[in-house]
């Protein structure tokens, strides 16, 4: 019989996820999210139930996939008191999935095994696109034994999964690489705008940019949305800002100083405090295209009331 | 009978240029360079002339490439007194590769128009290796004419030739690319330095790299050199601190304010007050990895001696 399956998180990233793995056949038993109505109608879809509590998740499930915002809900959901989904969780597998500091993967792996519980680092390099089609890129951090056991299952959601290291280590690399894909982003943005102050034919600026060593995955994700102001979320400003945090905090602990990233980051809270985090991180170049102001103010005053 | 061809500045690009159009069967007549001693070696090399005169270049050939420094070495190649290349130059062409400011290319083409010779900017986006296999990629700016009269002779150079638009265009386009590149350089040397500083495995680093958001052609051209600490020159600091600077300087006149071109503009100039400009532009590593301090002191102890 193969192992029931529970998603918690079911935003953009985990609802694909969970939707995925019920299409290639996989037992999702349950989804859950702070969002109730979210995981209700989730639920529906799938055929599977919608637990309010958290114990009732791990109750439920042998395998429970986490893709929560930030630290702060990965600590609330696998609380110091042995609670939430900690709850008789002996034997039970958490893969977590979200964009969190090494240290929260590393007290996480403690409390649960405290409890007879494993867990696996998973993080994903992709898009929520990727995550419908079971195209992400994952980097795994933990036990090599663990992530024998969670590889069947990850090979359905990823078209590669990454063995990185030790229980921090997967996070480590997703900081970094989210370090110069947000600062390629951001350089790119300025590159943009810069060219369009020159009144020069952005479509050829992008054409040219993609021949030369100013090409990047970011000039073929963004490129092209700078351009023409669509600003849909794959990755949100919102996530940007709050991983290029991590890594500036992250850089400060081991004394090293990072200009780039630093100025980055600072232009990510800029375009935050204008109210535009919800949109994808190519909206950046709404802070450096000299005539784009009024989008940021038009959003800037809906925040505000 | 073919056009006899001069290449007046065969440093590293300049010289490969020359060599790659005697290769293919191209009349080069003359080479010119500051460096008189460079000049005569390749003439020798080439079995062509290496006059000490401007104007006798001017005199030898009918389509003159100029591959120079910066905006002073143009300013004097091409002076306001009509003398040296402009001298009795009438019905030639001169296609400058050089990277200078916009500026500069609309001054040159004036002063040669009023001698009646030709210009074209044909800017570089390629390295050293690609102008010895005639692999350039070549950003040209100028009357659509002339650009016609030059294409044949710059297919031999170039894998591809494109017309960016009139004097100036093509410079400005050239800033574009370079700041994005520089900017992209700046900041994957920063996500590697952070790797490095956590003790992580950099060849890792980079394969995940690859697979990302966080892909670039910098990554596949300086990646490595920056893990192995190999900067052999194919595109200098120093070049990398100029172009910056100008396109910072550009956008500033469109009262544009470019953060992430501005720090990384910052550290290139760092880089070279240690004395490291001619090292590769992946030499910035050395200002963000913790324990490479050394190269760095080293190079500005003999650079200060």
């Amino acid at each position: 019989m193969s192992e029931r399956i529970a998603v918690v998180g079911v935003g953009r990233m985990g609802g694909n996820m969970a939707r995925r793995l019920a299409e290639v056949g996989e037992r999702v038993v349950a989804v859950c999210d702070r969002v109730t109505s979210r995981a209700k109608q989730l639920a529906q879809e799938l055929n599977c139930e919608a637990p309010r509590s958290l114990a009732k998740v791990t109750a439920l499930a042998d395998v429970i996939l986490t893709v929560v915002t930030d630290d702060a809900a990965m600590d609330s959901i696998f609380p110091k008191n042995r609670g939430g989904l900690l709850t008789h969780a002996g034997g039970r597998l958490f893969i977590n999935c979200a964009t969190v500091s090494p240290e929260c993967h590393a007290r996480v792996e403690e409390r649960a095994t405290q409890v007879g519980a494993e867990t696996l680092e998973a993080c994903m390099a992709s898009s929520v696109e990727h995550a419908r089609r079971g195209a992400l890129y994952l980097m795994c951090g933990g036990r090599r034994e663990t992530f024998e056991r969670a590889l069947p299952l990850l090979k359905k959601l990823g078209r590669e999964v990454r063995y990185i290291g030790e229980t921090g280590e997967a996070a480590r690399m997703k900081l970094i690489v989210n370090l110069v894909m947000n600062a390629n982003t951001a350089a790119l943005a300025e590159g943009m705008g810069l060219a369009d102050a020159l009144g020069m034919d952005l479509s050829l600026v992008r054409e040219v940019l993609d021949k030369t060593g100013a090409a990047s995955r970011v000039l073929e994700t963004d490129g092209e949305d700078m351009e023409k102001r669509e600003y849909q979320c794959y990755f949100s400003a919102a996530h940007a800002t709050k991983d290029i945090n991590l890594a500036v905090r992250m850089a400060r602990r081991c004394r090293l100083e990072l200009p780039i990233a630093s100025a980055a980051k600072r232009q990510y809270i800029r375009l935050l405090k204008t109210g535009l985090g919800d949109l994808d991180k190519s909206a950046i170049s709404e802070l450096t295209f000299r005539e784009r102001g009024f989008i940021t103010r038009r959003r800037a005053e809906r925040h505000a009331s």
